[in-house]
C-alpha cells in the first residue's frame, strides 16, 4: 500500500477524487491518497499543481516521483527544495484541446473569419482565401503538443515549417533548430504559432527584431507561455501593421489584468487560458502509469531535465 | 484535332486561357479551344458556366460533354435542350477550399470563438469547451464534399452522423438515410453542416419542424446552397433560442440583398458564397481528363443523373 499526497489544491481534488483512485486500481497500485500530510516521510508519491500550497518539498525525502498536474514545470522546476523526480503532465485530452484551439484558430486566421463575423456595413466581398496549401505557417516548438497541432495542419496541407532548440525531424515539415535557424523558420511565415515551454532561452522569442522577420500582416497564435512574446514589442507591429492579428491565450499575469492594452487594441484577441485544460480522467490515468511504473523500476513518462528546464 | 467551345464568360476565360490548354496538352489531347462559333455543329465539346449566355444546346448536335465548371448544376440540369451527357466539376482544389471553411467554422462554434473575438466587456470567462469527442457534429449530404468534410473533422473526433437520400457507409460515421433517418440523423445534434445537392427533395431541409430536433442552442454551417434551409423557419429559431448561431455561405438571392434580416441579426454570419471557389488550375486538370476519357470511350468523372439532378 502507497501513499500519495494529493497537493493540487481544494478545487482541483474535486476533479480527481474519483477519477484518480480509479485510474490507481485500473494499473494495479494500491494507494491510499492524502490531500495532507502530518508525516512527509511516509509520502511515497506526490501529485502536485501549482496551485497548492506546498512550496517545501524537502520533508518528502522517500517521494519517488512528483507528478506535475501541468504540461508546463517553470513554476516548480526552480524550486531547489524539489530534488525529487520530476514529471509533467502529458494529457492526451490536453493534446486534443490544443490540436482543436490551434486549428481552429489558425483557420479562422486563414480564411479571415473576423471581417464576415465583424461586418457591420454589410460588405459582400467575394475574395477567397488561398488554398492551405499555400498559407505558411510556422510553428515554434517541436515537442508533444506542437508535433500533433503540426499532424493535423499538415492533414490540411497547409505549408509548414517547424522550430525547436535542438534538431527534430517531422514528417512534411520543413524543422530549423537553434538561433541561427530562427530566421529561416520565421522569414515570411503568414500564421506562427508558439508551443515552446518557458525557458530563458525562450523568453521573448517574439520580439521587434523577430516579429521583423515575418510575413507583413502575419498572423500569431499564442497558446504556449505569455514570456515567449515580448509585449511591447508585438503592440509596437500590431500598431504598425507588420502583424496584422495576435491571437492570445496566456500571459505574464493571469487573469489578464484589466485596462491592458491587449484588452482593447483592435487586433487583438485575448482568450482566457483555455487552449488546454488537463482533462482530470485522461490525467489520471498518466498519474497512474507513471506511479505503476516508477514502482516497476521502468523509466518514467515525461521526465523532466532540470538544466534544460522541461 | 478537337474543337471545343469555352462557355464561362468572359471573367472565367481569363482565368482558364493559361490553365486549360497546359491541361489538354498533358492529358495528350489535341484540340483548339474557342469561345464563340458559327458552326455548333463543329463542336465536340462544351466547358460550361451558368455566367455564359449559352441556353440552347440543341444546335451542337456533335457534343460527347457538357462539362460545368460548378459543382453545383441546378441551374443547367432542367434545360431540356440539354440532351448531351453533363459532367459537375469535383474539383480537388474546391474539396480542399471546402473542407478547410467547414471544419474552420465548425471549431470556431465548437470552441465558441465569437465570445473571444468580440468581447467588449473584457470578460474573462475561464471556461474550457469539451472536448471535439464529446461534440455531436451531423453532417446532411454525403457525396464528395460532405465525405472529404467527414474525414477532416473525424481526424479530430468529431462525434459524427451523417444523412443521404440513399444508404452510403462513411468509416468513422454513424449514417442514416432516407426520409426516416433524417430524424435520427438530426436528433440532438451540436452543430449541423449541409452539403446536399438542390433537389426537390432537399429543398426546406431544414425547416420548423427539423430545426426542432437539433440540441437547443445548435449552430449550423450551411455551405451547400441556399434553398436547403427554410428561410423564415431559421429565423423563427433563432429568435427563440433553439438554433444558437447559423453561418450561412449560399442564399437564394446572391449577393444577399441589402436589407436581408440575416445581414442584422445577431446570432447568424454571413459569408459571401466563398465556402468552395472553383481554382482553375486544378479544375482544368479534370475537364481534360474527362475529355481524354470521352475519346477514349471510359466512363466520366461525375456524370450527372438527370432523374435524381445532381
Amino acid at each position: 500500500m502507497r501513499t500519495i499526497l494529493f497537493a493540487g489544491g481544494a478545487g482541483l481534488w474535486d476533479e480527481y477524487r474519483t477519477a484518480l483512485p480509479l485510474a490507481l486500481a485500473d494499473a494495479g497500485v494500491p494507494a491510499r491518497i492524502v490531500t495532507e500530510t502530518a508525516t512527509p516521510d511516509a509520502v511515497d508519491y506526490i501529485v502536485y499543481a501549482p496551485t497548492s500550497p506546498l512550496q517545501d518539498f524537502a520533508p518528502f525525502t522517500n517521494v519517488k516521483l512528483v507528478q506535475s498536474l501541468w504540461a508546463g514545470v517553470e513554476r516548480i522546476v526552480g524550486n531547489p527544495t524539489l530534488t525529487q523526480p520530476l514529471c509533467r503532465m502529458v494529457d492526451p485530452g490536453l493534446t486534443e484541446g490544443m490540436v482543436e484551439y490551434v486549428l481552429g484558430h489558425v483557420l479562422r486566421h486563414h480564411l479571415g473569419m473576423d471581417r464576415h463575423i465583424v461586418n457591420p456595413g454589410h460588405v459582400w466581398d467575394h475574395r477567397c482565401p488561398p488554398l492551405a496549401r499555400d498559407r505558411k505557417v510556422t510553428m515554434l516548438g517541436l515537442g508533444a503538443l506542437g508535433a500533433a497541432c503540426l499532424q493535423a495542419l499538415g492533414a490540411l496541407h497547409f505549408d509548414l515549417r517547424g522550430w525547436s532548440r535542438t534538431p527534430k525531424s517531422l514528417p512534411g515539415v520543413r524543422c530549423h533548430h537553434g538561433t541561427d535557424g530562427l530566421r529561416e523558420a520565421l522569414s515570411g511565415a503568414e500564421i506562427v504559432v508558439t508551443l515552446l515551454p518557458r525557458t530563458p532561452g525562450t523568453e521573448n522569442i517574439l520580439n521587434a527584431e523577430t516579429l521583423g522577420w515575418l510575413a507583413p500582416g502575419a498572423a500569431i497564435v499564442n497558446p504556449g507561455r505569455g514570456p515567449l512574446i515580448d509585449d511591447e514589442a508585438l503592440l509596437a507591429a500590431l500598431d504598425s501593421g507588420q502583424v496584422g492579428h495576435a491571437t492570445l491565450d496566456v500571459f505574464r499575469v493571469e487573469p489578464l489584468p484589466a485596462g491592458h492594452p491587449f484588452w482593447t487594441h483592435s487586433r487583438v484577441t485575448v482568450t482566457p487560458h483555455i487552449a488546454a485544460d488537463t482533462r482530470a480522467d485522461s490525467a489520471a490515468r498518466v498519474v497512474a502509469e507513471n506511479i505503476r511504473r516508477a514502482e516497476a523500476g521502468e523509466p518514467l513518462l515525461h521526465q523532466v531535465d532540470r538544466v534544460r528546464g522541461y
